[in-house]
C-alpha cells in the first residue's frame, strides 16, 4: 500500500472516530461506542473503505499502550494495592467461570471437539482492558474504589489471557504443556511488575534532571514516549501483554507512586504536571486509532445470519460471557449494586477475544461458523456493555458510591 | 517484523536522536547533525541495529509533513509572496545548473551513458527542504528575509524535483516524454497551491467553531493531524510532494494568513496559540524520526573506498553540487554575504537526492559504483552544509542582516 493512501486512512479513521463519538454523545450514548462504530462503518462490515494493515495496526497498538500509560499516570498505587485481593478474586473467577462454562457449552451442548471447545473457552476469558478503562474514565469512575478493583482485575486478566494463549499454543503445536514453562512465565511477569516501575521511576528522575539542564525543546514528548515504548517491548520480552508496559510506566510516573527505601526520589509536581500537558495531545491523537481498529477487526459481513447454528451458538455463548463475569463480581464482599457494576465492567471482550479467535482460525482449529459465532459474542459484549454500565450508574449511581 | 521489535526501534531512534543532538549542541555543532548522525550510527553504515521498514518510513514521513506544517504555521504569507520572484530565480538556477553540470561531468568526463548521466543530474537538483528549514530554524533565521527566499525556493525546488522524477520515469518506461503530461502536472500543482490553503482555512474555521461547542477533549490534535494528513495525500494526488500538503495547511492556519474577499474569516489568536501548544509535542515527537531515517538510509558501508573511480567521481560531483547551488544565490540582487548564505542553504540534498538515487538503482540504471558515489555526494552535502552555514552566520551574521 502506498504511503499517501495510509496517510489518508489514518485521517479517515481520526475524523470518523471524532464525528461518531460526538454523535454518540449527542444521543447520550458512551463515546467509545462512536469510536468502535466508526471502525465497523469504515471496515469490511459496512463500507470496506479502510483495510487494516501493518502500519495501522502498529499505530493502534501505540494508542492502547499510551492509553494504559495515561491510566497508570492517574492511578493511586496505594489504592490499587489495597484493591489487590478483591481484584485477584474477580480476575480469577472471571477467568475460570467463562472458560469452564464456555468449554462445557461447546463440548457438551454443541458437541464440538475438545481443542475447539478449549479455544472457545479461551476466547471468552479475557476482558478488554482498553474498553473497560475507557468506559469507566468516560463516566469519571476510574479512580473510584470499584474502578480500582476493576482496573486491577483487568490487568491480571490480561496476563492470564496471554498465559492461556501461550499454553494453548504450546498444546496445539507440541501436543503437551510443560508446567515449567507456565511457571517461568508467571515468575517473569511478577518480576516485571515489581521491577519495571522502579526502573521507569529511576529513568524518569534522570529525564527530569536533564529537562532542567537542557535548553533544547521537546525532551518530554520524545523521552517519555521512548520510555513507554521500551517498557512495552520489555513487557513483551517477559511474556506479558505490551500494553502493561505502558501501564507500569504510567504508575511509576504518577504523582502517587512510592518506592520503599527511596524517599529521596521525591516527586516533582511541576514536572508531573508538564508530563500530563505535553503527553495529553499525543495520547488523544493515538487512542482513537485503537478503538477504530477494534471496530475494523469486527468483521460481521462474514456472518451467515440465516444459519440457525450461529444463532443458537452465539446466543448461548453471549449468556456465558456475561454471566461468567457477573459471577466474579457477585462473589466480592461489596454492596450489591457495586458488585454488579464491577461484574458488568468486566464483560467487554474486545481486542483480546479477537486475538484468541483469530489465532484459532489461522491455526485451522476454528471453522468459519464457529469463528463467526465468536465474533458476534465479542461484538455484542464490547458494544452493549458500555450502554448497560452507563445506564446502571445512571440508575444506581448513589447507591454504588455510598453503600 | 514483530510489533514489539518495531516499538523498540522507534524508542531507540528517539533516544539516540536526542542524545546525539545534545552531544552536537555541547560541541557547538548544529543539532540536526546529531539526528542525522544517530541514523548513521544505528543504521547499516555502522551498527546495523535498526532496519528501516514500512512502518518506520511512514512515521518518518509523518514527521517531515508535520515539520513542514509547523514551518507553514510560522510563515508570513505576505513576506513569502514578496520573496517569490527571487525564490523562483534561486530555485530555477539551483535546478538547471546542477542538472546541467552533473549531466555534463558524467557524460563527457566519466563517459557514462546518457540515461545514467540524466539520473545523476536529477539526483543533484533537489534541495532537502527538511534539512534546510531545520538548519535555518536552529539558527533562528527561518523568518528572516533570506530565510523566506530560501523557503520559497526549497518549496519550488521540491516540486521541480518531483516533476523531473516523473519525467525521467516516463522516459525510462515509455521511452519518450509527453509535454502534455508535464504541463498538466504543473497546472494541477499550481491549482493545489492556490486552492489548498483556502480549503484548509475554511476547514480550520469549522474546527474552531466546533472546538468552542464540544466538551469532549482532544479535538485539536485529532482534527488538525487529520487535516494535515489529508492535505498531504491531496498533494500526492495532484503530483506534488506530500510534505507540501503539510506546508499548505500550516500556511492556512498561520496567524498571518489572509484570504482575498474573506475578511470575515478573522483569525482567532487564542485558537492559533492553542494549536501551537497542542501540536508542538506531536511535532517534536515525530520530527526526529525523519532525520534519523535520512541517516539510516545513507548506507556508506556499501562504498568501496579503495576505488579510484568512486573518489574521482564523487569529488567532482560534490564540487558540482555545491557550486550549482551557490551560483543560484550569487545571481540574486542581494548583498554579497546574504547571496552566499542563501546559496549555501540550498546545498543539502538529503532525502530527495536519496529518492532519485534509489529509483535509479532499482530501475537498473545506476550500477553500484555510481550509486555509491552519489550516496557520498548526498551524505557530504547534507552533513557538512549545516556546519558551513552555522559558521558563516557566526562570521558574517551582522552583515547578512544589515547590508
Amino acid at each position: 500500500m502506498e504511503s499517501h493512501q495510509i496517510l489518508f486512512y489514518i485521517a479517515l479513521m481520526l475524523i470518523s472516530a471524532r464525528l461518531f463519538a460526538e454523535l454518540a454523545r449527542k444521543f447520550n450514548a458512551p463515546t467509545i461506542i462512536g469510536e468502535l462504530g466508526a471502525g465497523i462503518v469504515l471496515g469490511p462490515t459496512l463500507l470496506g473503505w479502510v483495510e487494516p494493515n501493518e502500519v495501522l495496526r502498529l499505530l493502534a497498538e501505540i494508542g492502547i499502550i499510551l492509553l494504559l500509560f495515561e491510566v497508570g499516570l492517574e492511578t493511586d498505587l496505594e489504592k490499587l494495592i489495597k484493591a489487590g485481593p478483591r481484584a485477584v478474586v474477580l480476575a480469577l473467577m472471571g477467568f475460570v467461570v467463562p472458560f469452564g462454562l464456555g468449554f462445557a457449552v461447546s463440548y457438551f451442548v454443541f458437541a464440538l471437539p475438545v481443542l475447539v471447545a478449549l479455544f472457545i473457552g479461551g476466547t471468552l476469558t479475557a476482558t478488554s482492558i482498553g474498553v473497560t478503562v475507557r468506559i469507566l474514565a468516560g463516566l469519571g469512575r476510574h479512580n473510584s474504589s470499584e474502578g480500582q478493583i476493576v482496573l486491577g482485575a483487568a490487568v491480571i486478566d490480561d496476563v492470564l489471557g496471554v498465559l492461556l494463549l501461550a499454553v494453548l499454543y504450546e498444546f496445539v503445536t507440541i501436543g503437551s504443556v510443560s508446567a515449567g514453562n507456565v511457571g517461568s512465565i508467571i515468575l517473569f511477569v511478577c518480576l516485571f511488575f515489581f521491577l519495571a516501575p522502579i526502573f521507569a521511576k529511576l529513568v524518569s528522575c534522570q529525564i527530569r534532571r536533564y529537562n532542567n539542564l537542557s535548553d533544547m525543546p521537546g525532551l518530554i514528548p520524545v523521552m517519555l514516549v521512548a520510555l513507554v515504548l521500551i517498557m512495552a517491548s520489555f513487557a513483551h520480552e517477559v511474556g506479558a501483554p505490551e500494553l502493561l508496559g505502558g501501564f507500569a510506566a504510567g504508575i511509576a510516573l504518577s504523582r502517587r507512586f512510592f518506592l520503599p527505601f527511596a524517599a529521596a526520589l521525591k516527586t516533582d509536581d511541576e514536572f508531573t504536571r508538564r508530563i500530563g500537558d505535553e503527553m495529553r495531545p499525543i495520547i488523544q491523537l493515538f487512542t482513537p486509532l485503537f478503538f477504530v481498529m477494534v471496530g475494523l477487526s469486527l468483521d460481521l459481513s462474514a456472518v451467515d445470519w440465516s444459519s440457525s447454528f450461529i444463532w443458537a451458538f452465539s446466543l448461548s455463548l453471549i449468556a456465558v460471557a456475561i454471566l461468567g463475569k457477573l459471577v466474579g463480581g457477585w462473589l466480592l464482599p461489596e454492596p450489591f449494586h457495586r458488585r454488579t457494576v464491577i461484574g458488568m465492567a468486566m464483560v467487554p471482550r474486545g481486542e483480546v477475544g479477537l486475538i484468541f479467535a483469530e489465532l484459532g482460525r489461522t491455526a485451522g482449529i476454528l471453522v468459519n461458523e464457529v469463528y463467526a459465532g465468536l465474533i458476534i459474542v465479542i461484538a455484542y459484549t464490547t458494544l452493549f456493555a458500555p450502554f448497560w454500565i452507563k445506564w446502571y450508574y445512571h440508575q444506581h449511581g448513589e447507591k454504588i458510591t455510598n453503600d
